[in-house]
């Protein structure tokens, strides 16, 4: 649940400070599941990604030293945490099983109606 | 899509400027159709509460006169826009038949998880 | 899944012949559980709904005798479906248990936005 | 995420053991709204739900001794944490300000399709 | 919300007129996001949807030239959506940082369980 | 609605038996629609789903021959659904149009957050 404001003719209204709930989720693919026949252990995946979240969550973007002279837009904002969610993978903070996951997408649903994703290979 | 604050510690790390995605949701009810066998012209009624949403979107409601001094949590907001909606009903902006309806509800649906909602008597 | 039109201008483009897809669901209430602990055999139940919705799907209501000079709004049929389901549970159809049933809500969803009840005492 | 089984032929296959996930959703409902504009504190709500919730999740309910002898139908269940909640709004659990509440709504989703709920007043 | 009617013996009850709602959604993706930040303009996005989707909507599909001796299929109606979207985009009616845009999906939900899509690249 | 139990330090709680509801989607796709205008004819496709998924539903998996000595995880039900289902196509079960369909993919979601899903070439 976040504040933010975007630069740009191009946002409209969007550029007065304004705020959003983003619902996010994140997939994990791999070409063959792990021993336990696991794509991922979910319970470390929801864990590292609340974690992730915690770190954005109830801030105003405009004042995060991390995002100065961005647009925090929905699509920014899922590559953002796919890239801290890949570097969990890399780290092994999901189990040694999870170091055979392929992919991720994160999907940030702003709306019923409105969602941005990233997916990329690790 | 607004940007707010509350004050009161029970409202721990939202006390900072943080925002919200609303999907706002709004519910007639009448004992007897219409004749033209309607509760409410849904094109009139949708028509009245985008306008009504339009003047709070996009906004940081900290900022807004009309709501100096309050918590604009989604309880109240819910009832803020039962008010104006019951208020269009009763102008006639709905439509003649409109004026039947008995009473509204309206649900804001903060996430996929949190909704607040109002429901009045006409 | 139905085609229909309607009469009347405030319905605008919908006087033009038309369809939708309406999902529909029936809940039923009741003071106390029965003796199995159910509110109402879900199995029978069930049945008999799609008994109901078979005898409309894939039709053009406008040709049909029964709604002959209706406006068969998603209001209309909610109380259609609503009377077909409490003749039944009158009947014993859904089980002695389901005699104890106090108040059905048909819903007709007709998309993500809209949608249409009528909630009835038996 | 609970195993059980049921007990009575109108049961039908349901009567082996089987499983089902329910999402579980609880509503605090009151005429007026407290002091910080709020009808329940959903940080606290929230909590106790879910700490209801893990004295339930990843059992089977079949052996149980709270649940010795009756049939653990979704109906039954939705009461059964209507009043554990119902206790921690009397006890105080939920905050000061919660002491308005009025009634509370439970409700199960065992899949898109089925949902039990209990509504009672405190 | 349109009426239509398939021919062809697969097609069981729905080679007679009825009618079904779509709900429509376009996804747009691209290797890299634009100078803005975005994938696309979701405001222009949304307007040009709208206007493909009003030139169908409320019609009865059969007495439709554009799709004389052809079975408007969820499937067909897709990719049909598909190209207009894709037009608009060469156009340039969605500005010209949606000149980046390397692939659209448009999905036709037709119930909660049915759905068409067709993915195609620009 | 099954029950099971799985071996593994990493499943937690979910090492002693608790059931799931599993709503499974299955989508099936192709490069060239068939002769009538279809991906797939979905009554049939339905059909066979359902007879597929009525061999699993209220049992006990940990019980069932085929997956002795397995975790049965999310992932790997999806996968063997999805193997029933290919076969069904390749044995011309969904209809001589279905040989042309090119890939499936097979979701179960088990609850509003968590689902697991297997897509294979056929």
């Amino acid at each position: 649940m976040i504040a933010h404001s975007f630069r740009g003719e191009e946002f409209g209204p969007a550029q007065k400070l304004h705020g959003a709930t983003y619902v996010v989720d994140a997939s994990f693919s791999r070409p063959e599941l792990d021993a336990a026949g696991m794509v991922v252990d979910i319970g470390l995946a929801a864990t590292r990604l609340k974690e992730v979240l915690a770190d954005l969550n109830y801030r105003n973007l405009d004042e995060e030293p991390a995002f100065a002279g961005r647009n925090t837009t929905t699509e920014f904002l899922a590559r953002e945490i796919f890239e801290r969610l890949a570097a969990a993978v890399r780290a092994g903070t999901l189990g040694d099983g999870a170091r055979g996951v392929a992919s991720i997408a994160v999907t940030l649903h702003e709306s019923h109606v409105a969602w941005g994703r990233y997916e990329g290979a690790l």
